[in-house]
């Protein structure tokens, strides 16, 4: 693209580093906040700055948060005694839109996937066994997407937990096999936690 | 959605008002960022702040441009004897892209389109007709969109043009390079039968 303006193809240059951006794209986005009011665009901006530079991840599930520990841990009206494993914040943002789960969340915070170059010790499995091993959570419950990649991460995962002597257990596959959890309808989500099944049981199929 | 962090929450907020990008994508784009170095997302930040503040509209054909006349405009090489008269930024690269065409370029920002609320007096037409009332311009050569609002568009200014005795053109209306005649839609395709054009002339290209 040949660019009458160097200001311009900055900023189109920046947004098409942006997943599934374009150029011609970033370069629409771009040609819009000109049309709009200077401060739509200093909004966003500031907007995406104090995310970057100020969001933490909460101490006790690693979700993303402004306080240490995130608003769901420390929710006195949620039990301990379980801890639903997810891989990133979507994941527990479906969750609680399906309103089924009253225990607290764990976020990985990626899963195991040799491909991507993700190993478990890119993941925060070891704060999880550490919290296990405190004691007062009496089940973990695996709810990642059903692939290849999340099926590796629940074995993984549950080799450590093992000994530690706690209920482990799955959603239930009423996620069709293969696809990506965060797409899918709330109903079945909701239904795949209640029918959760004992790890060894989802092994027979 | 039910987020966790409400500067999370502001980010996605303010990145779904960009056309195309629903909460979903911009909730991907901006947790793509919190996975990168936090020097990306303030390098595309200070870049939509630097452009969106500090772009102008070159004075003479109404581009964006970073100074007050653009390179274009400003190319002793360039004839003024033409003036391509375009909706806005984007055609203008389409066009010098082609590699065909030497002279210089007007850019409306915008065609006439009542659904949209846009008229005469949001375009740069007045600025087009005295530029050429200053008696350089020999050919004004229109290419706009071959829909209603790009013939409405022309229509209008032709009749301002209309006085000024110059000669007024729009690019060809015909079958894509490359095209199957046979799915070409019948308008196009009668169009392209009236202003068909002799052979020699089809091969100097």
């Amino acid at each position: 693209m040949d660019f009458s303006s160097k200001l311009l193809e900055q900023a189109v240059n920046e947004m098409a580093q942006l997943p599934g951006i374009g150029k011609r794209t970033a370069l629409r986005m771009v040609l819009h906040l000109l049309k709009q009011p200077e401060t739509q665009t200093l909004a966003m901006t500031k907007a995406l700055e104090a995310f970057r530079t100020q969001v933490i991840f909460c101490k006790e599930c690693h979700n993303l948060s402004d306080i240490p520990i995130c608003e769901i841990c420390s929710n006195p009206r949620r039990t301990n005694e379980q801890i639903c494993v997810v891989e990133d914040i979507r994941d527990v943002m479906a969750i609680e839109n399906t309103g089924q789960f009253k225990g607290k969340y764990h976020v990985l915070n990626g899963i195991i996937s040799p491909i991507d170059g993700v190993g478990p010790q890119d993941l925060t499995i070891d704060a999880l066994v550490e919290k296990v091993k405190q004691g007062e959570i009496k089940e973990v419950i695996f709810a990642l997407s059903a692939t290849m990649e999340g099926d590796t991460t629940i074995f993984y995962i549950n080799k450590l937990l093992q000994p530690l002597g706690i209920r482990v257990s799955t959603i239930a596959r009423g996620i069709p096999v293969g696809d990506e959890l965060e797409y899918t309808d709330e109903v079945t989500l909701g239904r795949s936690i209640l029918q959760r099944i004992p790890y060894e049981d989802s092994l027979s199929q």
